[in-house]
């Protein structure tokens, strides 16, 4: 039926655009809820605004009263199936009289999910997998943390166009320019934590705050995290209180993000020195590469990345671009990292 | 008086329009004429189409025959005042009855300049400058080559995200992907020659010619110029007989580009490896770089650039970004170095 699937489309389309007016880095997913009548008119909307407030759906069911029963609801996230702190949406939605339910991509936590089996077994009509593709992306390191259980990193680096990260003295400020710069920061309030290793942290000193381009904090500052079994002076920027600070005693990773994700962290921001990231990339640790490189040389120095153990072409690591663009006079080029065990290969075929 | 201006510049464009089709590589400059009669009408138009055919002015007045009587000439770049292999342009316009010339940009060719000062002592109308900006860019390599005595130089590298050309054992096939290596065929074509090395040469055994993705040649051959004092073995590749090739037995970059500007290259495409890069880039003699660069990572390896005696960060060689675009998987970075003397400082106000 055409016409039904088009309007689903548009009415997820809705949904997701309500989800994301819920805050990017929260402990929870983005999540929007739109109802609409049997008429096919507008009843209520509701939308997740972070942990401690109403899930989506019983926001807009709280919106519509009475209006609810014989509804369709569009969710952009299976209805969870669990007390947690709202109680269960599946019930609240079923409940209200709600006669359809159209999802876009199904909860991937264990103790949530089963939503939608449920309220199919209560009678209600349901679809899942409108608009997936478009959800997923909404809560991408959301969504990865709860299916793989360790939380998506997003490795951060500044270089030249050879590859440098520091001069041949240890002097590095600054490659990059203020645009790029604030461009981090931006990126750094929108994560769950930022982290380094005690190298970074004993040689440069970092604040590791989200600041703005005049020095004031953002609102949301992500916890700091500095992985390595050095000790830190008490004295150090780090350690502060312009945000919360934890000293990881490992040098494993994979155990630093098993840590993290036990403290609700879903995206780590790896600002780590070349040896911190090379243990990250030669772990398969990396998701996704943030490189701002900058048009200009320096010859010698501080390369981005050290031995990745990688001696020959044919173990060469590839990304797949997924975007460019110029910030300031700089180049960010964003990539991910393929899943292990898939190489792309049409890029040896021509040999 | 905005009439004429707005139409001086409709005229113009057309003119660069037809210098466009003139080849990009030549020994002469592109240039386009367009001949307008006193009401307002196109009466001919022509174009140069390389040493040894007419020059544009030529062309359009060929073509318009007596009606170039009473006309207004459109030419891209100031008509030339020496003998040539055509004669004079300026004394060609002025005999058909030309009463205006508009050009775009002056000729910088000490030899052939003095067109429009000749032209007004004639008592024709004459008006330089419009559209400027553009008919520099399309001859940008020989008007500079012309104005300096040396070759426009590109330098051409492929590299990782972390600034490496070759893995760790010094296999380097490929780096980057098949659209790329196209790309860079195609802009061999375009250049007056093709300089590497004689490490280079001796290492990988280059072809060091312009080629389709099927391999076969492309009409043009820049000339192949290998640097260095060692000999080649009469079996390399790139003495075969697919295009000229020149055997600097020099290790001066600033001789080379003499020798090569004597020669009438007017855009030289530096493809040497990280020593012969360096070497340019430290004496100031590279205008361009594109850079290739392949979303991977080695670690380890050969750097795109060796050093160049940058030694801290106040010292770092910037480059004025120009464009990036993706060619397949891979990132083209094209970005010109400023002229000596001329540092952008905006970057390093935000310290």
């Amino acid at each position: 039926m055409q016409d039904q699937r088009t309007s689903d489309i548009e009415w997820m389309r809705r949904a997701l655009t309500l989800a994301e007016r819920g805050p990017e880095a929260d402990a929870n997913p983005r999540v929007g809820c739109v109802l609409v009548g049997a008429d096919g008119e507008l009843v209520a909307e509701g939308w997740h605004d972070g942990a401690g407030t109403p899930h989506a759906e019983a926001a807009a069911l709280a919106a519509a009263g009475d209006r609810a029963s014989g509804a369709t609801a569009y969710v952009t996230l299976e209805p969870c199936h669990h007390g947690g702190r709202t109680g269960p949406c599946s019930r609240a939605l079923a409940a209200a009289g709600v006669t359809r339910v159209v999802y876009a991509v199904s909860d991937p936590n264990v103790a949530a999910a089963g939503g939608a089996t449920w309220l199919g077994e209560q009678g209600v009509a349901v679809e899942g997998g409108v608009l997936e593709d478009e959800a997923t992306a909404l809560n991408r390191t959301w969504l990865h943390s709860v299916r793989t259980g360790r939380p998506w990193v997003t490795w951060k680096l500044a270089s030249t166009l050879d590859g440098r990260s520091a001069a041949a003295d240890g002097t590095s400020q600054w490659i990059t320019g203020p645009e790029a710069r604030a461009d981090v920061h931006e990126r750094r309030a929108r994560c769950g934590a930022i982290l380094v290793g005690t190298g970074t942290a004993l040689t440069d000193d970092p604040h590791l705050t989200a600041r703005r381009p005049d020095g004031t904090l953002h609102d949301r500052q992500p916890l700091r995290v500095v992985l390595g079994q050095r000790d830190l002076p008490t004295t150090a920027r780090v350690l502060d209180d312009a945000a919360p600070t934890l000293h990881l005693r490992t040098r494993r990773a994979q155990d630093a993000l098993a840590e993290l994700a036990r403290r609700d962290v879903h995206h780590v921001w790896l600002e780590g020195g070349p040896t911190l990231a090379a243990a990250f990339l030669a772990d398969g640790l990396v998701d996704e590469v943030v490189a701002y490189v900058a048009p200009a040389f320096l010859g010698r120095g501080r390369p981005s990345v050290s031995d990745l153990g990688i001696t020959t072409m044919a173990d060469i690591l590839r990304l797949e671009p997924a975007d460019m663009a110029f910030v300031g006079q700089d180049i960010r080029i964003t990539a991910t990292i393929p899943t292990p065990g898939h190489h792309p290969t049409d890029l040896e075929a021509d040999t």
